[in-house]
């Protein structure tokens, strides 16, 4: 590939992100104020300034407004695995740091205002689900590839994900001040204290 | 209420069991052999000897035919639950004490059949988790009546409900002799000594 294909890709990609975000931000506030199922494509794209066209460039439906790409979500966990070893419970740690870079502070009012669109729909909350699902399948695969046995690889992806969702609901709370790392770890530290 | 009502609901509540059976049996049959979208309720109405009408009686659409009431689901669940207490590893165990009586020896066919369609259909795995997530919710709310505190709560449920989910795919597994007790045993042992 020439320096200009390249150039060209990196400049798309810049645009393409951008547009992405805009729809999120537009979507999210019209989900909020008038509610999900109240919502058409076609105000979204009105609302963020681009056409239904690029709506579905970026987009297959409304709902995947709000999930953001499942294979970057999934690397973000991964990406906290140690580089080796294959203690079930250092993985689990090093799964849920990996998660932690998911959630700066400066995200917390979006996943705050996207958890209360959520919580209100079945459909929305099946999907979200689904998300969480393909995740602890995803760790499952990376821990089995590290040569933890299936059953334990399964448990403890499953764990994992038990940990996550329950700091990531403790996290957008009303009032939470606490950092997700902090959360993460108090959370993780009583699953284990329970279950001695 | 008289002692003809009561009698009649029994007759009725016999009757309507056996139809609302015909059909999910007819059902799994076309969807194992056909497949699940290549199913119409009009279809599993004829196998069942039964009307469409009857069908949309006893079920909202084709989708909840292979869902059993969430509420008879739940109830195995909670039933298992120890008469008074609060410590979450007894309240857990005897939640999956309860889990085992859905899935005697005779179900597995039916369940293994079933898990097959299941898997081959994301719609299917969505309305699974859906199912699963209102379980974890039950019992969280069935452990906070106990007195357990609502994040350890959450926790033991959701950590009942891997568990359980592994165990299930376990004991559908081609080959597998073990009874669904004890495999629950063996993979909630299995957690305990990852997490320890």
């Amino acid at each position: 590939m020439s320096v200009p294909d390249i150039t060209m890709m990196r400049i798309m990609g810049r645009w393409q992100g951008g547009a992405s975000e805009r729809l999120r931000e537009a979507a999210l506030g019209l989900f909020t104020t008038q509610g999900y199922d109240g919502t058409t494509v076609a105000e979204i794209a009105a609302a963020a300034g681009l056409t239904e066209r690029t709506f579905f460039r970026h987009f297959a439906d409304k709902r995947e407004v709000l999930f953001v790409d499942q294979d970057e979500f999934e690397r973000a966990f991964l990406g906290g695995l140690p580089e080796s070893g294959d203690d079930p419970m250092a993985l689990i740690s090093g799964v849920l740091d990996g998660a932690a870079t998911l959630f700066p502070e400066e995200r917390r009012p979006w996943s705050r205002a996207r958890q209360a669109v959520i919580i209100a729909n079945i459909a929305l909350q099946e999907r979200e689900l689904l998300k969480l699902s393909s995740l602890a399948f995803a760790l499952t695969r990376a821990l089995t590839s590290r040569g933890v046995d299936a059953a334990s690889a399964a448990l403890a992806a499953e764990s994992a994900v038990t940990v996550f969702r329950t700091a990531f609901a403790v996290w957008v709370a009303d009032g939470e001040k606490r950092t997700f790392a902090d959360i993460q770890y108090s959370v993780f530290s009583r699953l284990r204290a329970l279950l001695r």
